[in-house]
């Protein structure tokens, strides 16, 4: 989730490495700025603090989302985007990559979801459905996990599950590693692999990066309101909500990446123990300085992520 | 390297995270000591500062080294101990692992070295030769090196190369790595697979974890000095002295590993990344909150390493 609130601008607290490209460099240079959020109950305050995130994002990023066809549809009940990158064929054989966008848990949706998606699309090569899910504060949990499931059902009625990748960054990834203990308990089949992007994995935030990357990390801050409001008084520990302390056995091949500054180190690189004590294979892959998110989506560093992605997808895809 | 020098202990700068087991805790809460160094030419306060270092070594760990059936022997004249675990058969066709001892390239030679091997070797489950390598203030750059290179040789004239895997940890990191470079340049063919357990690749400390994690990490700090001695005038960035540096094209199968903590994560992300950017086979393991080292080699976390580096080895030798 970007960061627009000021009022508690603070100096970056280390200094800019030379180990990462001019671009990374740029991003590490910019100082944190930490948001300071409504209290639970204030609903339209809530409302107005998302806006204006998506409202910064869109402005920030707008003239920046590739370009790819993309089609508004209701899938299940719950609106989705379908976007199919130049070159991929339609039709019930093609490959569908599951994307769960980010933003905390709260952010990220409606026009957003649809434009933020056109940059996984195109990593992923494939068609590639962008779940709208709702949200906190009118939608807490479990009303998003419920929207990814439903999407996920419908897909695995249209399509083979081997051809059915999936994959969240950030708060998408929590949600896409909750979907596969979630879909497994309704006993639904699971997916060829798994993408998890940062993954707030973990909502009760016991990892140690949340101390170490407190003041390194200059894009993320801790989520705890946030995730307060999203839970709506479930229990943050329950696995569907920290999938981090659920059992992840049967989970498909899983690609996990992070930054040494980022505030979810921990998380990811706790998940990528956990599924490889389990016998899950899964691959990690960890950014010299990269704080939560990227280094804002145009460096090297960024395109290295979008390359390796790639290639897990192509590896994990069945091979036509 | 152990810590040995309380004249400027400190409080462990962050919590003890919840998020890994007791006995990594209770290494957590250990503060930091660190050490200082004598001026770089004063070699008798560096023989003595080092005896001092090893004999900590031998006195904290001395009983708890497992009890594995070793040959002291000169290899192309270098010191070298050679270990055989029960059940590992002798003879020409039996894999061997070519270990290279840490200890910040000063320290860990001698009977220390053959003690620090034998873990390693039950780890391997493999004959294993670990070479007593020559070290400063006595012998600088590239007397190590030279000397690693010599076992290395000798052990591709007894053995067929996809029957040899190298690996070190910490300082025996960087010369595996240099080794790689040194051999391919004369002409030699690499081994089957290589281990890097947080590998001291640059000697110039440029990544970002020497900041990030300078409190965080309560085992090491900086060795500028110490690569100073090593480096004996010579350019620290030079790829025979700092491998990340190297051309790493063509070097065998990879593992890496550190922890969150570890004043070496940016040396292990980054040789990792250079690695994958250069089409290697490599593998990365970063542990939550581990420092340098691992939590004393006797926690859950330490055993998964070793059960991590077990599983690549048996992936990458020849199968019988």
């Amino acid at each position: 989730m970007a960061d627009i609130d000021s009022a508690e601008p603070t100096q970056p607290a280390f200094p800019v490495p030379a180990s990462v490209s001019p671009e990374a460099q740029r991003w590490l240079a910019m100082p944190p700025t930490r948001i300071r959020y409504p209290a639970l109950d204030d609903t339209d305050a809530w409302l107005a603090r998302i806006k204006q995130t998506d409202d910064y994002v869109l402005s920030r990023y707008g003239g920046h989302f590739p370009s790819v066809p993309t089609q508004e549809t209701e899938i299940a009940g719950v609106h989705t985007f379908v976007l199919r990158p130049d070159g991929v064929p339609e039709g019930d054989t093609t490959p569908v990559y599951l994307d769960i966008h980010g933003g905390a848990l709260i952010a990220g949706g409606g026009e957003l979801c649809g434009l933020m998606a056109s940059g996984m699309a195109l990593t992923a090569g494939m068609e590639t459905w962008s779940i709208d899910y709702r949200m906190p504060p009118l939608h807490p949990y479990p009303a998003a996990l419920e929207d990814c499931l439903a999407v996920y059902q419908a897909l695995i009625g249209a399509r083979d599950p081997a051809d059915v990748l999936v994959g969240g960054r950030s708060a998408g990834g929590n949600l896409a590693a909750a979907l596969m203990l979630r879909a497994r308990d309704e006993g639904l089949p699971g997916p060829a692999a798994l993408v998890l992007v940062s993954p707030e994995v973990d909502l009760t935030e016991s990892g140690d990066s949340f101390e170490i990357n407190r003041a390194a990390d200059n894009v993320l801050a801790s989520l705890r309101e946030v995730n307060l409001l999203y839970a709506n008084g479930h229990d943050l520990a329950d696995p569907y909500l920290s999938p981090l302390f659920g059992d992840v056995s049967g989970f498909p091949a899983t690609f996990l990446q992070a930054g040494t500054r980022d505030l979810f180190l921990s998380n990811t690189v706790r998940m990528h123990r956990k599924l490889r004590a389990t016998g899950v294979e899964a691959e990690l892959h960890v950014f010299e300085a990269m704080p939560h998110g990227g280094f804002g989506g145009t460096s090297p560093e960024d395109r290295e992520v979008s390359t390796e992605i790639r290639g897990f997808l192509e590896r994990h895809r069945r091979q036509a």
